[in-house]
């Protein structure tokens, strides 16, 4: 698979970095809300003005690098059960796929300076944190 | 702003990019349910396999690279107006963060080969897209 390279604009920078019991991809459940643990997100110093807004109850989406991933993969098995038929990974939440990239839905529950304690957090323990977003709400709450 | 640097592992790979009548910032909405404007989703013709399962009808969230964004930036006034008090990006939707990745929710109208068409993408003509997922329905439907 060759695709285009636009590495000068399309570098990312970690942010940060999860703390997790969870170790490995075998342990991890599929999705956040499937039984994952606790988790902490720990922001490096260099951007801790950015976190400026963020309160314990919030709803956010934190987007990760998930480096144990394959980025040569373009269909599998959804959920990993080869009793699915195969798909592309576009209509999967596999993660493996060309850009790693994962989007995880968590609740804060503790804010201590640079660290967040989050509940619902699949990630894998050491995983690059990229970006934070507030969930969305309706159009008349924004 | 000195941000750890891993861009070994790090470096994004453009699989496709938006063609839309939105052609700089100033007149694009700031939320796609805000009146933007059905656009193209063109993919590189490498990640073809990858698209194998999406249907028109599909809800479908697109991460995009914002390039025409500052990375530079840690607080803004919250959807530019300068009357909301500064808050940390993080805790907004800002286009302007240090890993200026969007995020979009459409909807697939028409599929034609390597291009799809959505509905409420308010990514500028040319954005490089980064990855496709499926909305995830409740646990059951899984």
């Amino acid at each position: 698979m060759k695709l285009r390279y636009e590495a000068l604009y399309m570098e990312l920078l970690a942010i940060g970095t999860v703390e997790s019991p969870l170790r490995d991809r075998a342990s991890a459940p599929k999705q956040g809300d499937e039984g994952a643990p606790d988790a902490w997100l720990v922001f490096d110093p260099p951007v801790a003005e950015g976190l400026d807004g963020i309160a314990v109850g919030d709803e956010l989406l934190v987007l990760t690098w998930l480096d144990r991933a394959r980025r040569d993969v373009l269909r599998v098995h959804p959920r990993g059960d080869p009793a699915n038929p195969e798909q592309g990974v576009f209509s999967t939440r596999s993660p493996d796929r060309p850009n790693p990239i994962g989007l995880h839905r968590v609740t804060v529950l503790l804010i201590d300076g640079l660290r967040l304690l989050v509940r619902d957090l699949e990630a894998l323990h050491g995983t690059p944190i990229i970006d934070v977003k507030p969930l969305l709400g309706s159009i008349d709450e924004r």
